[in-house]
């Protein structure tokens, strides 16, 4: 395999050599900080960006931060946006994690929505908590960012409904041992991990011996038995299927980390292949037998069609959420389905405990490598072009196919819950790019300071551009982030979809209520107003017509994206794409 | 009495008399809709606006409230920022209470922090989220905003350690029970409470008998074996102090409704009072014997050696917190303590559960009537004026004094945690204006939600200007809502002061640390970025010197405040007001 993936993972393989190497330095026993035992870790696992604010509980810790080596402190403008960023920079920069750190109460908890939305997308976060002192936790006095009544508990008792494992760091003694567990927990579970640093032992030392020996993700082996009788029963169905086997790819592919296991399955199968919306770009869009986003009745007829011909679904990373699934219209009966995830495989009706894809997909790729060429079902390989419409008007039937064209390899391209979200999923994507939405979450605003963190991985990683497709209304909430694109010298474009209002709610209900009215801003003074120098660090553009699009896409400087970049596009208040009105039609309330 | 506190309240109980009945209109059994009985409890509370934004599952319940007739939809720019505009509106709306529509996960998290912060310095709250329908529920779909792990109960289970009381509405027979239920709770506990309208419970009908008994804040009567026993052993303690008492007020004579009460122990006793500093306004200033703001070490030291003359403090209404209390450094000892709270008495080391100072004041102003004149402390009356400085520099020694002149009475003057909530301490303050700040909580940025929701009720009761002191750093966490007051037509005065970065962090921790600088942004073109018109709807200034400054208070257009004003006031990096520094090595980490 030279794919790029295979290559970005080989690349990725080399620098863990090194880190380790790094780490060995640390590791004849010399005692290190807490902070400094954690940072290693993070360092380790591939992590050179950290997200937050300042908060005095967490004070001495980012010191620590502010002096490593190679992880840098992002400053960011408020912690739910802190958070949104840890997001998108995992993300992008996938078999790495996010991480965020806050000071107690106050910062913590801004940041508990986009923590929970982490959980809800299996995105691995770790969420660094600056706390009081061990005595202080002791004796529980009415600090500042307390309840005032000695509830010292209550903002982890919060956080545990948000991640899947939480420690706070009360003694040396088992210190070095509870971040190897919590940040396990973090990269097998793929969800965000909570861990709390009191303000007297960020600084204090403890062994660094733990460092000699990394962290893995330990999928553990599937028992060989149960798997074997898994693989029996999966390959029956595809002998009935009578090589009527369509492939759907969903978001977990990505988290955790088999896409490569899927491709090699696509590659010796030959079994067409759709995705999910929560999957796009999990598999390369411009292969040949991709045939598009399927999402039940929100699908293009002709994927719809062709899904349906299907015998045998392999449902691949499956999450299964009404906006992931045209409001659960599949029509596929679930004798048809064999589902894989991260922790269990369904088979038709059965559920099968512990039987986790990343092990078992290579074994079936071998089992199935013998029904080869089927090549009974016809990829559908139309492309959803702008109908004919001789207004000047930017409507989304236009501008979807239309910005489609300017994308390239190894973009990121982001798409805020919303128009955005529904419209882009027609749009074919070049190799190697990444989507970047948060569909089952679907919390507003977030893809503005998930942008910040995606550029940065991406900046990290050499991969393209990163793009932003953003409402005006969804962008009010996070907007002061972009300032701290323009501080770190990111240069994302930064579409704004300026319709007046919350589109999205008005297809769902009171499309003339004032509820989902907002205010008209300036677009093209936010960033000169949040820091840039137009013209020099910055550059605004509003585009009203067709034409003015166009002929801004066609600019070789503006594509360039050699400055962070805003283009405001004045849309109608009642335009949707096509999808967003079929899902509405579905959940309307 | 005819202060105007009192000319206040009997406006309030003749406007809650008026309200009832608007009730009895509808209390002839006539059904109403669950969301219509909220309304119109609301109503009787004399909420007029309600702060959050519109998500799927509340856009039912927000037909109801954009078309009812008393309560105004005020839609935020983010949740965070909607809590925090209903604690700053509960805060000037003495006695109603702030209101939060919010939506199921995303929404709801979103805004926790400013629940939280509510529920700690005591402000009456109620966070409604819109939520799917019972049904869904039940079944508990993979819906977008769920966790996509079936638990619909997460979000609960993390506002249940922010509020006093929840309800989820899950069937008729006992919504309106549930609503009196937790709102009761609200307005007798002064915090914050939580309820869940599902999509199918808000317009579903109900009988609206209920709303003909209006919620009272039922604090019951002490029970009169105990208080009396209490009364005499404070009376005990007066004798023994011979004159030698003062009275210390604090945040909950505010928020619990006992300003008349420790105004009338005043005036029939002339012992002298000071202030802790979120009691800041419970007395007006100006009375003879009020003598400033009492803060342990960090006190003027006059007022400190007066206080330490006392042989009695009766503290009414503490919150003992380290901000509050000059890090606890009172050096009076607990044997020389009264201490009266809401729900119970701490009498030197004798805790009495369930005797609350509502019933307990105005019988022990009747107690010490006899032990009147004793006038042996000399209260304290200098005013600190800005020191002899030749430099043009504006300095915080400079600002706090010069801005003091610049206050009127009914003026809302709101300070952001940091060098503001420090520097305006020792300023005095006119008769009947409102100090809002988050000395307990402490969460930065939130002024300015806060700001919105202050002036929003300031408008509807009459009061004055409302005047913010804002860091830039603060601001940047929460600026969007700027707008929200520019649409809504509101005019406060934002002082923002330009000092590059968090300055109470620097003094706390890493004073020339990166982690402690932001974006320098042009504060100047804020408003007109976020939908001011500059020169008509708004207006723009920075000022660099003492002179600027002085001129621009003195400008009577400026002054008159009948536009929204931002006035960015250039300042050193590492200047800090007075109390700020002594905290600082107080709290040092």
């Amino acid at each position: 395999m030279s794919t790029p993936e295979a290559l970005q993972r080989a690349a990725s393989s080399l620098q863990h050599t090194t880190r380790q190497s790094v780490a060995e330095l640390f590791s004849k026993d010399e005692p290190i900080t807490v902070g400094d035992y954690l940072l290693t870790r993070l360092s380790q696992l591939g992590v050179k960006s950290m997200f937050g604010l300042p908060g005095d509980f967490n004070l001495g810790f980012l010191d620590l931060v502010e002096d490593h080596e190679s992880i840098e402190w992002v400053g960011n403008c408020n912690e739910l946006n802190a958070a949104y960023a840890a997001d998108g920079y995992a993300r992008v920069h996938q078999n790495s994690i996010g991480v965020i750190t806050t000071t107690f109460g106050v910062g913590e908890l801004s940041a508990i929505n986009g923590i929970a939305g982490a959980f809800s997308e299996h995105i691995p976060i770790l969420h660094i908590v600056g706390v009081p002192s061990t005595v202080q936790q002791k004796n529980r006095p009415v600090l500042h960012h307390t309840l005032g009544d000695g509830r010292f508990d209550a903002y982890t008792k919060a956080a545990e409904q948000f991640t899947v494992a939480q420690t706070n760091l009360m003694n040396l003694e088992n210190a070095a041992s509870e971040i190897d567990r919590v940040l396990t927990q973090c990269i097998t579970a793929a969800r965000p991990v909570y861990l709390t640093l009191p303000t007297d032992i960020a600084k204090a030392k403890i062994s660094s011996d733990g460092l000699k020996t990394p962290l893995v993700r330990h999928t553990p082996p599937n028992d060989p038995g149960a798997e074997s009788f898994v693989l029996d029963e999966i390959v029956k169905l595809v002998e009935l299927a009578e090589g009527k086997v369509v492939v759907l790819v969903d978001a977990c592919t990505i988290r955790h980390d088999v896409k490569d296991e899927v491709h090699d399955l696509l590659a010796k199968t030959h079994y067409p292949v759709f995705s999910a919306p929560m999957g796009k770009t999990a598999v390369n869009e411009s292969y040949e037998r991709y045939g598009g986003i399927f999402c039940g009745a929100l699908s293009r007829p002709d994927i719809l069609e062709t899904v349906k011909t299907a015998k045998l679904i392999l449902y691949i990373g499956a999450i299964k959420s009404d906006f992931n699934t045209g409001n659960w219209s599949y029509t596929i009966p679930d004798s048809a389905v064999v589902e894989l995830h991260s922790d269990h495989t369904q088979v038709q009706f059965a559920r099968f405990p512990s039987i986790g894809m990343k092990h078992l997909l290579p074994r079936l790729t071998e089992r199935l490598k013998p029904f080869k060429p089927t090549g009974k079902i016809t990829v559908p390989r139309t492309v959803e072009q702008a109908p004919p419409d001789p207004s000047t008007t930017i409507t989304h039937d236009f501008l979807w196919p239309t910005v489609g064209g300017f994308f390239g390899k190894k973009d990121i391209i982001v798409a805020e819950t919303g128009t955005s979200s529904f419209g882009i999923l027609d749009v074919p994507f070049p190799d190697d790019s990444i989507f970047v939405s948060q569909i089952l979450w679907g919390s507003i605003g977030w893809t503005v300071g998930s942008t910040l963190g995606a550029a940065l991985a991406a900046k990290q990683l050499g991969l393209g551009r990163t793009i932003l497709f953003v409402g005006d209304g969804s962008l009010q909430l996070t907007v002061q982030e972009i300032s701290v694109m323009i501080r770190s010298g990111l240069t994302p474009i930064i579409f704004v979809l300026n319709n007046k209002g919350y589109t999205i709610e008005r297809y769902l209900h009171g499309k003339t209520r004032k509820y989902n009215d907002i205010s008209n801003w300036k677009w093209t003074t936010i960033l000169s107003t949040l820091g840039g120098v137009e013209g020099q660090t910055c550059q605004s553009y509003t585009v009203g017509t067709k034409q003015e699009l166009t002929t801004l896409l066609n600019n070789a400087t503006f594509a360039k994206a050699d400055k962070i970049q805003l283009v405001e596009i004045l849309m109608e208040w009642d335009d949707a794409p096509r999808a967003l009105k079929r899902q509405a039609q579905l959940s309307a309330v």
